[in-house]
């Protein structure tokens, strides 16, 4: 029997032309088959469908027992719109599947985590399909959305971990969806933030997650030029902030919003297989 | 005897030929005499010198008892960066002043509040000599760091109130350096940040300030355009994220990144005539 795996989009609509990619991409397996809900190609202004839209189209794809696992198939922004209404209304299939995404979806997952439900991980999504080397960022999703252990981040040891986009993580820190990261390994990523913003945005993590096991650095992406230089680069940047709130900086980490990205589930037990 | 103002930037540097049009402005009061600090005017990097410089210079001007008040030249980045040496640094005569800032400032104004020292005031930077109407900006500033009580934002009531920008809140809540504003009206201000960011900074600041009196909003200026449309506005994003947080919404406050930007007063000590 293939694992059915549900596809939505808490945030920014996904372009149809991808989904179709996607699935012809996984039509040559038989052991997953992916399901499209029709609100991933919905818009209405920054979102894939109102609030309501997006919850009940995340509900629907986590609470069917006909679902093994969901796959976010893009970022952009939304899904803590939705969190609340997720967490609240999530049935015990929901509580008992993988899910993966990254980004700003990172919130769902934090949430999830945080709740004790879910095996959920850091990894591509379905809208990643449109990156330089998009199909092997598909094929390693699709691989632990089937129940693989492949293609998991190089870095992973015996202690739990998570990871996140760094944004995104700092506006989860304190708020009612985030998870106790202590004692974790903490992986952060960020793309399209000027590094005076990386700074900023390290200040704030680092102040909020001082009983971590570590820290560990994805890729910083896509800098955007700014008037004057920084001055310095995204690794002294962390290096600095780790040592001001007394947290070990671990080094790199092989994330990114780029095909590369590798997957990072969230605790020890999503690790293993299936489900 | 005039009152002596000292001028540092923490964050980003001043351009000298401001600074000389502040001071030939400021030339025609007898109450107040402006001292630049030499170090506005340095660069390195993003800042107006390194850390230890730009902390040096703060410490100057607070702790020195021939200075009545420390004013802040610029904003940009950085004033977290030297939170913690200021903190430690201060001396008794750094505790009695006035010290009046806005934008990234915010973070050394809220951790003074913090600390229970200081006069502190969210209002123009002297760098605000910029601006159309930066002159009537100046003059406001000049007054309430001559000692008077006029500018001040006219929704001021018997509560408490305390004012930032909103990005800088949000770097703020939760770190060794955020006051505690259970009681307070607290009014926020944005520049040149996308709606669905202002949208997630809302979230971030709104689940971590449920004890305040209630939120007032300032202007929101020079939103780039985005790709798409967000689909709302700031004030609906306003009302929406403290209506979720059981917040109570206020109404608009004038303040914001421009020359009306009127004057708030942290708390109600420091809303007295001199010190």
């Amino acid at each position: 029997m293939p694992r059915k795996i549900a596809i939505c989009a808490p945030g920014k609509r996904m372009r149809r032309e991808r989904a179709e990619a996607v699935l012809s991409l996984a039509s040559g397996r038989s052991d997953i088959e992916l399901h499209f809900h029709e609100q991933c190609f919905l818009e209405e202004g920054h979102f894939a469908g109102d609030d309501a839209t997006r919850l009940s189209a995340l509900l629907e794809c986590a609470n069917d027992p006909g679902f093994d696992a969901v796959w976010f198939a893009m970022g952009g922004y939304g899904s803590n719109r939705i969190a609340r209404g997720f967490i609240d209304g999530a049935n015990v299939h929901a509580r008992a599947k993988r899910y993966l995404g990254y980004s700003d979806t990172g919130t769902l997952l934090g949430a999830m985590y945080r709740e004790g439900f879910g095996r959920v991980a850091h990894g591509p999504l379905a809208g990643d399909i449109k990156r330089d080397g998009g199909e092997a960022a598909i094929a390693r999703a699709l691989d632990w959305l089937a129940g693989e252990t492949r293609g998991l981040e190089p870095h992973l040891d015996e202690r739990p971990a998570a990871a996140f986009n760094l944004t995104t993580l700092a506006m989860l820190v304190g708020t009612e969806f985030a998870p106790d990261l202590a004692g974790h390994v903490v992986m952060v990523e960020e793309v399209a933030e000027h590094l005076y913003a990386v700074d900023r945005l390290f200040f704030h993590i680092t102040q909020h997650t001082r009983g971590i096991a570590g820290l560990r650095l994805g890729r910083v992406s896509a800098v955007p030029e700014n008037d004057r230089p920084f001055g310095t680069d995204e690794v002294a940047i962390a290096r600095e902030w780790c040592a001001r709130s007394g947290i070990e900086y671990l080094g790199r980490a092989d994330i990114g919003h780029d095909a590369d990205n590798k997957i990072v589930p969230f605790g020890l037990a999503a690790r293993g297989a299936a489900p």
